[in-house]
């Protein structure tokens, strides 16, 4: 039976089994879905399982659990090691969802609920695409999966228990769907993603509640001065004023650059997706390119004073921001993080504390579009979509993939079938049905065209 | 009977009838609250009928309600008007509370409790004045007491209500323990308040949460830019820069800032007493002309993104701010509430869209030296704490002092007996008994000196 009748045959047991995945609150910032993590990774072991494994077993880390399969069907053979992660985002602000995150629904030919797409959709799209490699006899590798629980805190586990196990993870190469495509009739394949670094920082002013009235005037305001503090740190250029910030970043040849603009970008378009009247960004970069090869400065959340309903004047003591910067390869986010820390700890003035804390971070990773893995990918978005992918430098990041390239010394290819308009990390996440079973079937493509030519 | 006598045979239900009314968790910036407005209304009623007020009634207004009670001895002697506010202030952050707030204790010879300061205690401490002179047969004048309930959130409904009930409302002067003393062997009474507007703003970017790896760099980000604003607002000389708003600020003669200057104030101890450094303010004023004469302008609170535990790489789609300004006399709120809105709306960059409301405002008040009522109020503090009180600009507001002004035609005396560790608006609020006690006294005998003359 052909890939096509299989999945037709099968959709609606698959996506029964999906929304099994999707029902469960797996949200790794909050350490009250702890108990999710375990459902899901028992979960996930038991689809493992289910869809051909030889054995499956949820590994304790030093946080969320690692769930790693394999199927072993003979030792000479190349090997993919699968990679996908079992935590979401949370869910906030809830009040905007038009169905329930944890409720998953098709509606429009899409699947809605937080992970539909990032990375419980395309994560499952790899445990059928095996299932039906298995069941029909065609599997053509060894094949292993490791599904990890924390990704969306920057896997903070993961790198260490890859190193213990490291024999056991040996592979060809890493395959990862959790990227997009730049549209459903324009595949393209994520060749370079961004690094992260992230910080909570808290400004202290007096030491409890001033009413304004009594001491306004006389004593610094921690939100007015957080304020002023973060509107010093990008200037009227849109570069990032902090001495020694871009000291580590690639500046990309005019010919990549040229191959840069030619993927299609309607900017007309794409500010009326979003509802605003101007772009904003680094001086001297196109849209693209300041999402995909030049770093960032975000404040991610604020928060401080009287946030309620009417009006309390209150000089308050504290305020708040969680603040990230997506990195281009070659940064060191740890270089970055301990730059940002120190400058602001200089910059911030006597009449106010500061305290900054390294939440987490990332390295970024470029793919070389030479590598065999990368090709055989290429011919298997070719065969389902019609037309060959387009390499794409993505301005996400998923600080594992650089992770791995250093401890397991095992490139990765980010076969992601996501879409523009998916919204992931927002309320309303989704997943066109269409790249839910496209996805299924290129990946079984890949596995064939990989195993002729590894490497 | 002498005062101190009644006060000394009566302490305990005195205290038991306060915590009576601090019980009442009356916030009237919170609808849900809504409730306990009538419940403190009924309890004022019923404590003023009690005191000995020939009727008491509970008036409705557009918002919260009015308690009003009157005792009229003889038309033609003077009649004291006494205002207070039975509403307070919201009590978060909630976790700093050292006991409950809504539950008053005594400890360290103060009451703790929403409320024990402002108004609620302030506020009781006239009906026990007023209850003594008439038990003992001895009022001099007549009396009105007129307790409102939206003092904190600016007195919207109480000017109004007054224009229609100016006949009953007639009065000499309008007596009120709102304020603070200097220190509690340094009495003190204001002779100047603040005056305040209040905006809440609202910066959006995106119409949704974006995720900011795909979009960060190329998307304007709302918290970003409201810091951006936000740090326009006041310039290096710590003055508000903002085209027009010193327009109508009176300039304190060379004269008057002396005498300001003779009030003790001891910067080293104001520093240590809030855990600061450094003190921030205007060039060119001391620290009691930044918090007396000068206007001010202070972010009471401010959230928008991911401001949950952990990291969430988010740029939202809103941020927000509460914003005061505290301003002196002659200055209209009004106006210049106009003018920050307008500015605002002005400098806000195309790329993200601003809407700003005005929440409220008041105007300030100045009340001169030498009216009769301040030299009877003058030795009533003189015969209680054995000093001559010292006339202070205070850095609050009570937006509605200056309505009565204009709209019964009759001055208000600011006879307060705050202090300044009392955390009004802010967790742990307390109230010193020996204020408590000292203010029934005082009060007593202003009613005497100022019914001898009035005018």
């Amino acid at each position: 039976m052909d890939i096509k009748n299989y999945i037709s045959e099968n959709k609606e047991r698959f996506l029964e089994e999906l929304f099994g995945l999707l029902r469960i609150p797996s949200i790794s910032s909050l350490t009250e879905h702890k108990p999710d993590m375990y459902k899901a990774a028992e979960y996930w072991k038991e689809s493992l399982l289910k869809a051909g494994t030889d054995k499956a077993e949820v590994f304790e880390t030093e946080g969320n659990p690692v769930v790693y399969g394999e199927k072993i069907i003979n030792p000479d053979k190349p090997t993919i090691l699968v990679y996908a992660h079992m935590d979401v985002m949370p869910v906030d602000p809830i009040e905007e969802w038009k169905s329930e995150p944890f409720e998953p629904v098709i509606r429009d030919g899409k699947i809605w609920g937080r992970g539909a797409d990032d990375d419980k959709g395309q994560g499952f799209m790899h445990a059928k695409a095996f299932e039906y490699l298995v069941a029909t006899n065609q599997l053509p590798c060894n094949v292993k999966f490791m599904i990890e629980g924390e990704e969306e805190i920057g896997s903070p586990s993961l790198g260490k228990w890859c190193a213990t196990h490291k024999e056991m993870l040996k592979a060809d190469i890493i395959l990862v769907s959790d990227t997009s495509m730049i549209a459903s009739d324009i595949p393209s394949i994520t060749t370079g993603l961004r690094g992260l670094s992230y910080w909570q920082i808290e400004v202290t002013g007096p030491d409890r509640d001033l009413h304004s009235g009594l001491f306004g005037g006389a004593v610094a305001n921690p939100i007015n001065e957080l304020c002023s503090l973060m509107a010093t740190m990008i200037d009227k250029e849109g570069k990032i004023a902090v001495p020694g910030f871009y000291d580590d970043v690639l500046e990309v040849s005019d010919i990549e650059r040229k191959k840069l603009a030619q993927a299609p970008f309607d900017e007309a378009e794409y500010k009326k997706s979003l509802n605003i009247k101007e772009l904003k960004g680094e001086r001297g970069f196109s849209t693209i390119e300041r999402t995909g090869i030049r770093p960032t400065f975000d404040m991610c959340g604020i928060w401080g004073g009287y946030t309620g309903e009417g009006a309390k004047t209150v000089i308050p003591s504290k305020a708040y921001a969680k603040l990230s910067c997506r990195l281009v390869p070659n940064q060191n986010w740890e270089k970055i993080a301990r730059l940002i820390k120190n400058h602001l700890e200089k910059i911030a003035p006597n009449y106010i504390k500061i305290k900054v804390d390294i939440l987490h971070g990332g390295q970024g990773y470029v793919c070389p579009i030479d590598l065999p893995a990368y090709q055989a990918a290429e011919k298997a978005y070719e065969k389902v979509y019609g037309k060959m992918p387009v390499p794409y430098r993505s301005g996400g990041s998923i600080p594992i993939i650089s992770t791995f390239e250093e401890v397991l010394g095992v490139k990765s290819i980010l076969m992601g079938f996501g879409l523009g308009g998916d919204a992931i990390h927002s309320p309303n996440e989704n997943y066109p049905l269409e790249q839910f079973f496209n996805g299924i079937e290129t990946i079984t493509h890949f596995y064939k065209y990989f195993a002729e030519n590894p490497a």
